[in-house]
C-alpha cells in the first residue's frame, strides 16, 4: 500500500499505451513513469515525455530524431535495456507486432514484473518465456481483457482450473456466411462492434484470428492443454471470459469493454482501487447476455490458430507474421478477407516446421514467412 | 487434504440434508458422519442411521420414538449438544424455519465450522451471532446458492466488495401483474420453474421474500450496506450472485442450479473437488442469460424484507414469524397469495420494535408475531 511502482511504458503511443498513462493520471501516487518508448509517433511521444518526465526514453523510427527528443535531459536507451533496467519495476510491454518479444524476454529474464499487452510474445516464444519467468521468478500480468479475466477469476483459488473459456465478441462480421464474408471490406471490418482497438487487433478480431492467438496465449498463462480451452461468441464484451473449475463451479468476470480495467488491475495487482474513471455497469440496460459456439467453417483462422498452438515449435511463429502480412494487405486492399486465412493457411502448408526453437529460429521463421505471403502475392495489384 | 471432517447434519431429513448426504456419498473418503438430527421424518432418519453410523442422534416429535431410535446404541442429545460437541469439526444447520437459530448459536459459540443453510438464524439474529462468531472464530460458511456465489467470487480478494448483486429466479409468477397475483393457487406457487426445493422455501421464492431474507443474510455474512446490495431477476438461475469490485470489476458464478455445489463448497472450503455427480454447464443449451430489475409493486415481500433489515431490532423476527405462519395459511387455502405480504405488513405496524434485543427478546417477538397473524386471520375458514 502506498508504494510506488516505477514504471515503463513500451509502446507508449499506441492504443493500450495512452489508456496505461491513462490509468497512471487517474491515480498519480501510484505510479512513477521512467520509461516511455514509442516507434512512430514522435510528436505524442514528446508529449508524453514533457508530461511525465521519464528518466529513459525509445524512439524507434530515427536514431537522431530520438537524440534530438532525449536532448541531453533523458536517456536514450534501447528497448531491452529499458526493460531490465534496475530502476524499473514494471514494463508494460504495449507494442503490437514481433517487436514486443525481444523486450519481453529481457524484462522476463530480469525478474521484472511484465503487464503483457503484446500477443505475439507468448504466442511466438511461450515455452521460452514461460521458462524463463521460471528460472528468474519474473511474473507476467496479462492486460489482455480475457486473460485478465481469467486471471482474476482464478484469484485465490488454490486449484488449477478444469477449463478456460474464452469469449469472442464475434467481430463485425458474426453470422456472416463465407459466402457473404467474400465481399467484405477493410472499412467494414474496421468498424469493431464493441471494442476500440488499433487496426491490425480490429481485423484480428474480424477474423477471429485474434481469439485464435488468445487461445495459444492462454494455454502458456494458464498451462492449460488446448482442449481444455473453449471459446465462446458473446457479442455484448460484457463476460470478458469464464473460469471451470473442477467441481464444476463457474465464475467470470463482467464489466464494459473499457482497457483501462484490466490494465489498472495489471499494475495495482494484488489489490485493486477506485477509479472513478472505470464505468459501472448499469444493470437498467444490461438485460441480455448471449452466447454462442464459433463458426469455425466461416472463420478458419480461429481452427487454424488452434491447430498451430497445438503442434507447436515454429508454426505459431508463422502464424503470427503470416497474418501481420496478410492483414497489411488487406487493408491496403491487395487482398480480400477471405484470403487472409487462405494465405496463412499456405504459409503453415509450406513451412518446414523446426520443433522446441531458439529464439533465432522463431525470428528464422518469421522472416520467412513474411516472405512467403508477399511472394504468394506477388502478383497482386493494389 | 485428506483429512477427514467429522460432520453433523442437523436437519438430515430435508430437502438441504438429503443432498448433503449425497455429496457425502459422492466423498466419502473426505467426511466422516457423526451427528444427524431430523424433526418429522423418522423412517428416512432411520435409514440414514443405519447407513452412516453417526454418534449422536436427535428426532424431535417424539422422544420415546427417539429412544427407540437410539437404541442403546447412538447417543441422543439435544440439537445444541450436538451442535457444540468436541466430537464434531462442522455442523451443517439444514433445519427450516426458527429451529435453526438455537443450534447455529450453540455451534458458533464453540467455534465450530458452520455451514448455513438455515435464512431464519442469521435473519432473526444477525448482529448477536456474528459478534458471537467473532469471539469464538467460528466460521460461518454460506450453503445458500447466492451466497455461496458471493463467498466464491470474494475467495483471494483483499479488498471488500464494492456492492452484492443478488439474483433471483423471479419465481413462477414472474411478469405478473398485481391484479393477475390475486388469483394465484397454491399449487401453482409450488411450481417452481428452476429449482427443486421444500414447501416453504418455494412459496418465499413465489413472494420474492426468500430474495428479500437473502438480503438481510448478506448484509450479516458479508457486512455490506443495505443500500449496496442490489436485486436483479434472472430467470435462468444460471448465475448465482455477482459481486463488483471497487474499481468496477464484477465476479459472477455460475452453474446449474443444484445446491449440491454450494453444499460440497462449504464443506471442502478452501479446496473444491472433483465430483462427477456435479452437472457441467452444457454451453451448447445456454445461450441467453437476461436480468430484470425486480417489480417492488407487485412483490412487495421484498421491499418489505429491506426496510425491515434496515430498522432492525425485533423487526426481522417478526417478518419472520409473520411469513411463516402466513406461508402455511396459504398452503393450508385459508388465506390468498396476496394475502401473505399485506399479513407481514399488517403484522410489522402493530409491533412494538425492540432495538438490539437479547435472544429472549428475539424469540418473544417471533411467538408475537404468529398469534397476530393468527388472530388477524381467525374469520378464514379453510
Amino acid at each position: 500500500m502506498g508504494n510506488v511502482t516505477k514504471l515503463a511504458v513500451l509502446g507508449s503511443t499506441g492504443s493500450i499505451g495512452q489508456q496505461t498513462l491513462e490509468v497512471v493520471r487517474a491515480l498519480p501516487h501510484r505510479f512513477h513513469i521512467v520509461g516511455l518508448a514509442a516507434g512512430k509517433n514522435i510528436d505524442l511521444l514528446a508529449k508524453q515525455i514533457n508530461e511525465f518526465k521519464p528518466r529513459f526514453i525509445y524512439y524507434c523510427q530515427d536514431r537522431e530524431a530520438g537524440t534530438r527528443l532525449a536532448n541531453a535531459e533523458y536517456e536514450l536507451l534501447s528497448l531491452e535495456d529499458i526493460a531490465r533496467h534496475p530502476q524499473v519495476d514494471t514494463v508494460v510491454i504495449a507494442t503490437s507486432g514481433k517487436t514486443g518479444l525481444s523486450p519481453t524476454l529481457a524484462a522476463v529474464k530480469a525478474g521484472k514484473k511484465v503487464a503483457l499487452a503484446n500477443k505475439e510474445s507468448l504466442v511466438m516464444a511461450g515455452e521460452i518465456i514461460t521458462n524463463e519467468a521460471k528460472l528468474s521468478a519474473a511474473q507476467i500480468l496479462p492486460i489482455d481483457s480475457e486473460h485478465s479475466a481469467i486471471w482474476q477469476c482464478l484469484k485465490g483459488e488454490r486449484q488449477k482450473a478444469a477449463r478456460l473459456i474464452l469469449t469472442a465478441s464475434g467481430g463485425p462480421f458474426h453470422h456472416y456466411s463465407s459466402a457473404q464474408l467474400k465481399g467484405v471490406t477493410a472499412k467494414q471490418a474496421l468498424s469493431h462492434p464493441s471494442w476500440q482497438m488499433g487496426r491490425k487487433v480490429t481485423i484480428d478480431s474480424a477474423t477471429l484470428m485474434n481469439k485464435g492467438l488468445e487461445v495459444i496465449e492462454a494455454h502458456w498463462l494458464f498451462d492449460m492443454p488446448f482442449d481444455n480451452i473453449k471459446v465462446l461468441i458473446h457479442p455484448q464484451s460484457i463476460v470478458h471470459s469464464m473460469v471451470e473449475f473442477i467441481d464444476g463451479s463457474i465464475k467470470a468476470q463482467l464489466s464494459y469493454p473499457d482497457m483501462r480495467l484490466p490494465i489498472q488491475y495489471a499494475l495495482t495487482y494484488p489489490e485493486r482501487l477506485p477509479n472513478p474513471q472505470l464505468p459501472q455497469l448499469d444493470w437498467d440496460s444490461i438485460n441480455n447476455l448471449t452466447f454462442e459456439q464459433p463458426d469455425l467453417d466461416s472463420f478458419p483462422c480461429l481452427k487454424l490458430a488452434i491447430e498451430v498452438g497445438k503442434k507447436g515449435g515454429t508454426y505459431p511463429a508463422v502464424l503470427c507474421a503470416a497474418d501481420e502480412v496478410a492483414v497489411e494487405l488487406f487493408l491496403s486492399e491487395r487482398i480480400k478477407f477471405v484470403d487472409i486465412a487462405s494465405l496463412i493457411e499456405q504459409a503453415l502448408e509450406l513451412h518446414q516446421v523446426i520443433g522446441r526453437p531458439s529464439l533465432e529460429e522463431i525470428m528464422m521463421a518469421d522472416a520467412w514467412a513474411r516472405q512467403k505471403v508477399l511472394q504468394l502475392t506477388a502478383g497482386n495489384s493494389p
